[in-house]
């Protein structure tokens, strides 16, 4: 297959450095999922042929699977143990980043006891990550691309997780960073946002012209030298979700789970992960067996979920209303593939209400002690519904994501959290408030 | 020695469980640290003959230091690893537990340059933890206590991170919970509190008072087949935090550090610390060579400090003032161990202001991306005054710990971590902001 030389269609004169010197590691080239079409390593994300969406082409290592599990298990305790299967240089463990990765993949018996799961339920639990969710993931090799093309500044747009996980990388990866939010955001997600130190900008406007005004940015001269994660260094970014597969898999001691509930906000995570699966299979790490991916939704921004169920290969946008924010994406770009795995490996796409959210956060806190943001309500509420409606198998193995950490979201849960009973300091009122037992 | 049989002098009638079939593993029985006398393993906590304090005392493994290093290298990615130095069960790791430990050791390269240090700084990031405080340590221990000793439930009293770390465990371990908190808490703090499904109930009175009701709760029927983890189960509790001083030394590759600075609230950790430091040396699992140990407080609550610089051995309480609130004790119970260990060590015990800590927490986050709960600041801040004054060494491998999470404490950085700019959507404003570059 050629390799073509291109310039970004974008922001062509942002790359610093000279494309032909960029080492990461066994990332071979761009290749576009629509059409094929193959682009040098770059600071780019849409196809110049089809303006399909680009993602990372690899040379996959060669050695044996039982070489590789070796070189694997030798690693650090975070992603960087699956260097040989991401786009990043291989002494990357040696540079500054905020390492995420390894969570815990807890066995959730009495959740599994709760939903009548008799096969094996587990719940990977990415609050653990260094900023409490998923992002840093997808971050961390952000931040190696954007080394690799010599930015200075590393950029989002964001109304959450993601510019902590920016402002944290960058600071201690050496980089500047100017996160953008909308001007009326939450306080407590300000501070955070704010408290690593880079540039915080509030835009006066919703997440859309926060949006609208990086896509300018970008294609501007004022965006010179600046890496957007999710917008020129889409390609490289999305592809830490797939550490996500590589982690269960081997945690379950390189085998595939039979199933697993992938919550879906752009989908761009769901998408990642089926790769990284199909990755583990190619290269022998896993038997090749049949998995179910099962998307979840939230039913106040359900756009793949509604199109998923009226058989629809086409996703039609939704205005966002549902308390499930880290998921509102009303238009969501990997939105048509999410359907497609979901119905090729015969899983489904299911969304909940937001009580039905809440319900399942405070479901697996009093089961596994695991506190999680409302997007981990959605995926659990979701497996609660799968299992009721007999499109998920109880008797299989199965894998539920958590991506967030609720201390984040805590306006969620706050109103029916609340202290048992409020007593006087005295064994009498104790007594009286039937507590004692 | 002998072991002598007793009955808990507080609540006889609590252990469910017959003393002499308790498995603990290597622990052999509890004994009096001021005047050596020696119990029978129980839900006890003072001496009967000195009222002195309790602690764990150990048939320490056999095995020679390379045979052990091999056996916890094996061991799970958390506290468990340490089981055969821990009052655990050997097969504790199949039991359910969160399973807290093994969080990061980071190489803080740049913070070492703000501060000058050349001789290796690392930061003990124990927001890594399930619910992100040290305080998942010691919790997890006393689970493993109080289940060898057929309590049910599960309490404490707390105004934050051991509510959380209580309720988490015991919705994981299948106990019941019942946590008292002063009926003033913050929202945020009740509903992290609330979360896990326990009984919570809130005391009308500040946090002396729940601490005098949950005394005279424990000495009541009432109280029968509970274990507090920190009074009647705090000899096990408190030994969680000797997991610390493992796990610093493994991940510096069985190296003792030569100066560790340790936040002081009861003083508890910072003495554990010390006594785990202590058996690896015993062990052989480290050489033996002097370290350090400094502690750090915060001003508005200084007791051990305002001691140390005083020559005295005794610490007079005071009436806590300041941010750092997981620190505010102001009798602190371990107290005159750490002046102790502080003098015998050649460490020292410093404060810093609050406006200190705020600084410092800015600055670990805008050096290394790791958000610290006050108490971080206040270990950061400490460390920044004790090489300005010539009391730590910046030419040695220095240790610092962070031991909770900036998400629980944002109200300490809120009014000056804000956004830079605020401006309408447009490249315009973006420029004449001045942040372009």
């Amino acid at each position: 297959m050629a390799v073509q030389t291109v310039h970004d269609n974008a922001s062509d004169a942002t790359a610093a450095s000279d494309a032909g010197t960029v080492d990461l590691g066994p990332a071979a080239a761009l290749s576009c999922r629509e059409c094929g079409e193959r682009f040098e390593l770059g600071p780019i994300f849409a196809c110049q042929s089809c303006f399909g969406p680009l993602e990372v082409a690899y040379d996959l290592p060669t050695d044996g699977p039982d070489e590789l599990k070796k070189r694997i298990a030798a690693g650090p305790d975070n992603i960087w143990r699956y260097a040989p299967l991401l786009p990043v240089p291989a002494d990357v463990a040696s540079k500054p980043n905020i390492n995420p990765g390894f969570t815990k993949l807890v066995k959730a018996d009495n959740l599994a006891r709760e939903l009548g799961v008799t096969g094996g339920l587990y719940v990977k639990d990415d609050s653990g990550n260094p900023t409490h969710s998923f992002k840093d993931r997808v971050v961390a090799i952000a931040v190696e691309a954007a080394r690799a093309f010599g930015f200075t500044t590393l950029s989002c747009s964001s109304t959450g997780n993601l510019a902590g996980a920016v402002g944290a990388a960058a600071a201690r990866a050496g980089f500047r960073s100017c996160v953008f939010i909308p001007h009326d955001l939450e306080q407590g997600k300000v501070v955070m946002a704010a408290i690593y130190g880079g540039e915080l900008v509030g835009i006066e406007g919703n997440y859309d012209d926060v949006n609208r005004f990086c896509s300018e940015l970008i294609g501007d001269p004022l965006g010179e030298g600046w890496g957007f994660v999710n917008v020129n260094l889409r390609p490289y970014y999305g592809e830490g979700s797939k550490t996500l597969a590589y982690e269960i898999c081997e945690q379950l001691g390189w085998e595939l789970p039979d199933q697993l509930v992938i919550p879906v906000a752009s989908g761009s995570q769901l998408t990642k992960i089926d790769k990284g699966l199909k990755e583990l299979i190619k290269l022998g790490l896993v038997e090749d067996k049949p998995y179910k991916i099962f998307g979840a939704q939230a039913e106040g921004c359900s756009p793949v979920s509604v199109a998923f169920k009226a058989g629809h290969d086409v996703v039609r946008p939704q205005k966002p209303d549902t308390i499930a924010k880290s998921l509102a994406i009303g238009n969501p770009a990997d939105g048509p593939y999410v359907l497609d795995i979901a119905r090729r490996t015969g899983g489904a796409v299911e969304d909940v209400n937001d009580e039905q959210v809440v319900d399942a956060i405070k479901l697996l806190a009093r089961t596994e002690g695991i506190f999680a943001e409302t997007a981990g309500g959605v995926t659990v509420g979701v497996t609660r519904k799968l299992i009721e409606a007999g499109l998920l198998d109880p008797t299989l193995t199965t894998v539920v994501l958590n991506t967030g950490d609720g201390l984040k979201t805590l306006d969620a849960v706050a109103a029916t959290s609340q202290a048992t009973a409020t007593i006087p300091p005295s064994l009498d009122a104790f007594r009286a408030a039937g507590l004692a037992r």
